[in-house]
């Protein structure tokens, strides 16, 4: 089996600079950032994806993002406003295979921004949003 | 008070296409989506901003939105994978000011993506992380 990036960090095998950790979780900074303060939480069991990670881990994990937050804008670096982002799955941009939700600061002319495809833009009508909505509560109940 | 279309979406005086909803949060689509499959998820509470929002109500908030992900796979949708995107702040893209948690399907060619500033890419060295993450654990005592 090949080593997990993150289990690397979290076992202190690899190095860290950690800002976070509780049981369920650990918080350390990005090593490529977006802005200068961009941390990643992360659950301390592997889980490779959403769909492997519990509902009590996920829970444990945005509630570490929301003090990982509150402490960016405490911390006196440039941070009038926060993101959270978290790719899962290849095609939607995950390129370390262990869950981590990005936590980053933003302030006014950082450069950070959303690209969109061609058809953003539109907007369905209500009866479009109600039939995909309809097919999203029959996976729902 | 000027009305949050959120809470005017949850109080059924403003259409919505729900999703999901629970005790603590609800799911509806977004108007003006990303791709076909984009759900916003949203406390039933008002809360402006991260800072407004209980842990037990990020943590709620968190599980709701693993579940819209696993329904988007399940769904028939292109869905490849899945992100989830929240703006606290109006410098980090915020609009709509109650919290909620965009969760949108990926698939390859749909365009989306994210744009960086013109520092993105330069690696800062393990010294300048170890100092960052000690500025945010100061406040995260």
């Amino acid at each position: 089996m090949s080593a997990c990036v993150f289990c690397e960090i979290l076992a202190r095998r690899a190095p860290g600079s950690f800002v976070f950790e509780d049981e369920a979780c650990a918080a350390f900074m990005d090593i490529q950032p977006v802005t200068e303060g961009h941390v990643l939480v992360v659950p301390r069991r592997h889980a490779a994806g959403l769909a492997d990670l519990s509902p009590e881990e996920g829970g444990r994990l945005f509630r570490a993002a929301q003090r990982v937050a509150a402490a960016l804008r405490a911390s006196g670096l440039p941070c009038e406003g926060v993101n959270f982002f978290l790719a899962d799955g290849e095609a939607a941009g995950q390129e370390v295979f262990h869950v981590h939700l990005h936590v980053f600061a933003r302030h006014t002319g950082d450069g950070f921004g959303l690209r969109f495809g061609p058809r953003y833009g539109r907007r369905p009508g209500r009866e479009e949003l109600d039939q995909l909505a309809g097919r999203l509560r029959a996976h729902l109940a």
